[in-house]
């Protein structure tokens, strides 16, 4: 199975495009731009989900739902909002269908067009902060902690299954303030919970920063994010928190009134993950011999195969596999026992291994004699043989040893990876030979960004949280900067 | 609080809707017919997506996501599905917005004109299996199956939060087969695991039956459903299982190479529930005093209040309320300990009985000098004193209790509200002054429920999967009938 597919140093992008639909995480579908996540997917997804739940819950958070159908008019009301999204909105404009006189196939009916056209929600900032208003009137509804697990829609002409589909699966977190320094330490509390999701459980490194004016959110004052780094030396942005200040409580009219009396305006803030995280993973850790998933994030921690000759074997090693399993499992550590007789013990260690499962146990009849299984883990592909006795114990050290060894992998990529230029010539230079992280001069200016932008098709990932300050000239214009920022090609 | 509502017996429909607002469930929202479900109410769905989600999981089933968009042309495949779905469908025709030329607001861009319309998934039958086609080649690859949690769209005239609304959450599972009797027995089980979990979380006795032809989902060769039976008298589907045959597999071309080397079109099901179970939860159990929820769907189970006057006393009673809180959570029931002083005992009293939290407990500086605690219980609205030795064990048994009784209480009503009627006469005054479930005879005929509907509202909601056979005469055409079947009017 893994000879039939591409090596990142072959084509990394036909690597990636080979591991998603190989291991069966997802396909395109009929539908331009929209994809199928498949099971094995899905669940990796769900993992996410059920870790970043209850991480939110953990710092106070509800979830709820809004409609996924947003007035146009709605979106128009703040001004960077509607620039930033009226380009790629999928638009409803008829609630029925009918039978075509001509006599086959079915049209859209004329006479149930929309007084208002709906738009599919990219975002959904403006139909939360119309609802808020309803529910605000005074300092002792605020603050408001919500959060929505939701399909969104933004109408991108390159799609790339997992990275940037027309449609994808979210989180999209809406929160209202009485001040302003709350909202800005919500932004950063969930900015932090992101850092840590990306670094406990994807195994994945990133440097927390504030986004450059270029790159902010449509309608936020400032953006916060999260930037990874993948095996090909381009960065990818893994999670967004907006500070939005007053903006949108001024689009929809939400005030209330303060404990000293004083009708105020409410401040926002709004947070967001997607699938793409799944790209992300897949991205950052896997090889050669397909997906490599982290412990923690891996809907199937470890198989266990059993190898044997006669019904008799099968029998035999089965159950010891059984008690094996049962121990696991007694651990909540997500085991599959593939007693499938219709396929051989190797062609079962190509599949999971190309399906990334952390630990394999391969038992025969020789382990049952000798009180040994065969361990091999997934991401040094190394074997051993362990002592039956503990297993348990054992196994579950090396889970999370893999998992710890993978962020430490990538934590190492990613340093080898990171750069300081000081010249325009060197800085084209690294993008075009090595890629990375590039920490460079920037006179702070849009204009700059962009123009570094159309000439290289680098941009600023991030001015990181914990910069320091140093005396230094723009890369590009020569003109006094006092920081260096992240730059790198990104997906 | 609970005196500015409707009770049941004033108004009926404003009781259930007063309900739904003042107790934080949902609200309508700017979208026509699409409502936001609040926090306390999106909490409700969790709970019984998790307890669904585990029993899917439990009968071998995994989720995936297709996409929310279907190609115009797919819903024309199944000849009977396109005339169900048709004429609700929301249809996204364009995927850009532009600024109005004339200068003010934004427009459809009409230069971003889809070339096939897009209908926002109804059901997601015909995507699914477009994708299924490609999946299956062998009886190697049978069965698939899979479930999605999802949104759903159909554009309904009148609608009704939670009940009745344009967008819905649900689950949609579709399942493929090899043979028909497989698909049929799983049909059979999914309908079984709606049974349980209406009857065992939700605490409504459901009826299991099968669809008349008149009410069968389109596309379906037969349709089972569970029943309930509203405290109004009126019935409410809770959930259906569909027997799809060949119908889909034909649609889209979807063959399986059988063991023999026969090639075969493949036999599906789909079966689904939907937010409106929490309309049901609410109309089954509630009562004058507001919300009355079953508490494995309680989003709290047990709320504690502290009794005090002063801040040393609030202190001591807290301390004692904490000890007990633990104490419940490690036993994984949901506790809240409401320790504001912006609020009274009393007002909270009356906010968590209207919003229907099973158990209170009440502890002041007396039950601390006796060791004992009040509690209150929603369903029966008693008081008694607890001795706190104990508690933990005498509070999970209570909430076991509850659970039981509000079971009980729902199938003395349905007990009490199901009748007999043999003649038209006496049908008619039921269904007018009495209500509930009524088995009557039935000559088979689509024609005959049809004018029973026109003439009546009423329906036939099933034919009992354990429906003794008797003798008898149609109630409308006198014409001979070997069932009882049931009628009522309904959600």
């Amino acid at each position: 199975m893994a000879k039939d597919f591409y090596t990142r140093e072959e084509n990394y992008s036909k690597w990636y495009n080979d591991i998603v639909l190989k291991a069966d995480l997802a396909e395109s579908s009929a539908v331009r731009g929209c994809m199928v996540i498949k099971p094995y997917g899905y669940a990796i997804w769900e993992k996410m989900q059920s870790a970043l739940d209850k991480m939110f819950k953990d710092t106070g958070h509800s979830n709820a739902y809004f409609p996924i159908f947003i007035p146009k008019s709605f979106l128009n009301k703040e001004a960077d909002h509607v620039e930033g999204f009226a380009k790629e909105c999928a638009v409803v404009t008829h609630y029925r269908l009918k039978k075509d006189p001509s006599g086959k196939g079915i049209v859209v009916d004329d006479t149930a067009c929309l007084e208002e056209e709906l738009v599919v929600r990219p975002t959904s900032e403006t139909i939360i902060w119309d609802t808020y208003r309803k529910w605000i009137q005074s300092y002792r509804d605020l603050p408001i902690l919500v959060n929505q697990w939701a399909n969104v829609v933004r109408w991108e002409m390159r799609t790339r299954l997992f990275l940037r589909t027309a449609e994808f699966l979210w989180q999209e977190g809406h929160t209202a303030h009485a001040t302003k320094e709350e909202a800005v330490e919500e932004t950063i509390k969930m900015l932090d919970v992101y850092t840590e999701f990306a670094e406990k459980h994807m195994a994945i490194p990133v440097i927390k920063g504030l986004k450059s004016e270029n790159e902010r959110f449509a309608g936020a004052l400032e953006t916060y994010c999260i930037e990874a780094l993948m095996q090909d030396g381009k960065a990818l942005q893994a999670g967004t928190s907006h500070f939005l200040g007053q903006n949108f409580a001024k689009a929809f009219d939400v005030k209330y009134s303060s404990k000293e009396g004083k009708i105020e305006y409410v401040w926002a803030t709004s947070w967001g993950v997607s699938t793409r995280l799944v790209g992300a993973l897949i991205m950052a850790h896997s090889d050669d011999n397909g997906l490599v998933l982290p412990p923690k994030l891996a809907p199937i921690q470890v198989v266990i195969v059993p190898i044997y000759k006669s019904r008799q074997e099968f029998e035999q090693v089965c159950e010891k596999a059984r008690e094996i399993k049962k121990g696991l499992e007694d651990r909540n550590i997500c085991v599959k026992l593939d007693d499938r007789d219709t396929h051989k013990p190797g062609w079962k260690f190509n599949e999971y291994e190309f399906k990334g499962v952390p630990v394999r146990i391969a038992i025969g009849m020789r382990d049952l004699k000798n009180k040994t299984v065969e361990i091999a883990r997934r991401d040094t592909l190394e074997k051993t043989t362990f002592q039956e006795a503990d297993i348990v114990n054992k196994i579950e050290h090396l889970l999370e040893a893999i998992q710890d060894n993978l962020y430490q992998k990538a934590l190492s990529f990613r340093e080898n990876n990171t750069t300081k230029a000081d010249t325009w010539e060197d800085f084209k230079d690294i993008l075009d030979n090595q890629g990375g992280f590039i920490y460079a001069h920037w006179d702070g200016t849009v204009e700059t960004e962009q123009k570094i932008k159309e000439e290289t098709k680098a941009t600023i990932r991030c001015i990181p949280s914990d910069n320091k300050k140093e005396k230094g000239e723009c890369i590009y214009s020569g003109k006094p900067s006092d920081q260096r920022v992240i730059f790198a090609r990104a997906y």
